[in-house]
């Protein structure tokens, strides 16, 4: 059993929200999550819902703001909130930038020097969390789902896409759907994968899916008030490419909602309660 | 009209969450608050209930992380989140101390050089607050109640004792019921009021309760893993008090819970319901 450090555990809704580090393999440094397991984890294997969380954030922003867990207690679904990029004193940041480094690891495995040595969040979420998962809490990792905000919601909306069998539902907060041309994650793709452009298709929802990959169902929602939704979000070219699809997208503008923890806290029992619908329909 | 100044709003849960700052004449100094509007705002005045906040709090703890807002949008209730202190370079503090000065203003009016002339935060949120709230949102002033945490718990039950015709109800997550003899309390009542204890009196429940002021109905729930339970909290003293009284009091012992939003956010929706009943009672 991979060795896992409690860093804290409160009573909550029923629950318990614990917060655990461990030593990754794959970032080369100590990671933080946050687990929340709902009362039915005490008597039997719980489904897993995966929340990745945006740019600038930790595991602790959506464990405090994100309002998840009543509904988890409620459906008896375990949450996990990873951290949104490796972190400490050896792993290389780019200081002040809020869109790269520290806080932006994209959800993609890194490629070039010298981020590739730590930036491995694709592979961390993916692979190795869900393994350290299985063997420390009473999860049925035969049920999972997956979901995200913004950058956390391309991270949610990639690793579904390419891994479809691992993933009953994926929904989204505000997604990035095309990052390889979102004014806010081009500059990282190029910094973390490289010049050419070939090899950002694969953390890019729209370009996965041109490129023929398939994940249902997909939801989401996005506030029309976002500031950053005309030049880093763009729903609609989600809704383009798959058009032709055989993917059951739901896309939702809720009116005047902007990108906030009050925009995500306001749906987060919707996107809950549908999650459990599909983790719950073995 | 007294003037307003809107800091942020965000549409949550139907609603509005705003920050809001003002310049206040009892506190001397720019006072920062959050107000949530639940949806029934727009059509007609709404019920207001407070929530005072405990030690080290501003307005931001309780609006990110005290989940309030599902159940004041259903029940139709303005949720007004106040600040614990005053605040600024003008303000006197005891930099450091997380027990006095910024951040732990004990909701009362200090009569001690120097704190007298900004630490009035009892003028402040039974009279100035209400003031500015009537005229600004569309709220009924004819229906509050009062309820808080800790020190904010303390807040709610003294305000409520000393002015039993403002309040419908209150209610309180793990309050300092005894801030005379409480560890973390005793020291800064001293600080703000003086060596004659006798002026303690008038902001400690037990003591208000004893010297004859009456309220009812009070709602108390106190986790039994909360660490300051023994020294600082001790809700028994409250039941000993109101057992000879005409008070209707319910204390519910939390089993395992500790001194945490996890805490709070896990009862708030019963407590707004509570309130709700109250309120809606006329």
């Amino acid at each position: 059993m991979k060795e896992l450090t409690t860093i804290s555990t409160s009573n909550s809704h029923g629950g318990v929200q614990g917060v655990y580090s461990h030593k990754s393999d794959v970032c080369n440094c100590d990671m933080t999550f946050a687990v929340f397991l709902p009362p039915q984890a005490e008597h039997k294997p719980c489904p897993v819902l995966w929340y990745l969380s945006g740019l600038t954030c930790s595991h602790a922003n959506v464990m405090e703001k994100g309002e998840y867990r009543q509904a988890a207690a409620e459906h008896g679904i375990i949450i996990i909130c990873p951290d949104t990029s490796p972190r400490g004193k050896d792993v290389p940041d780019d200081e002040g930038n809020w869109q790269f480094g520290s806080g932006a690891g994209f959800y993609l495995d890194a490629t070039i020097e010298p981020w590739k040595k730590n930036y491995q969040m694709y592979s961390y979420i993916a692979r190795e969390l869900p393994e350290l998962i299985s063997a420390n809490f009473n999860a049925d990792m035969q049920r999972q789902s997956i979901f995200g905000h913004s950058m956390g919601g391309h991270g949610a909306l990639t690793i579904a896409l390419k891994n479809p069998e691992c993933y009953k539902s994926c929904s989204a907060f505000a997604p990035i759907v095309q990052p390889s041309t979102a004014d806010w994650s081009s500059s990282p793709l190029r910094r973390y994968l490289g010049e050419n452009e070939t090899a950002w298709r694969e953390y890019d929802a729209c370009h996965l899916i041109e490129d023929g990959n398939l994940f249902s169902p997909v939801l989401v929602d996005q506030g029309s008030g976002d500031d950053f939704l005309d030049n880093g979000l763009r729903p609609w070219l989600l809704e383009e490419v798959c058009n032709d699809k055989d993917i059951e997208l739901t896309v939702r503008m809720q009116k005047d909602y902007d990108h906030s923890y009050f925009f995500i806290s306001t749906f987060m029992a919707e996107h809950i309660t549908w999650h459990a619908r599909h983790l719950n329909n073995l």
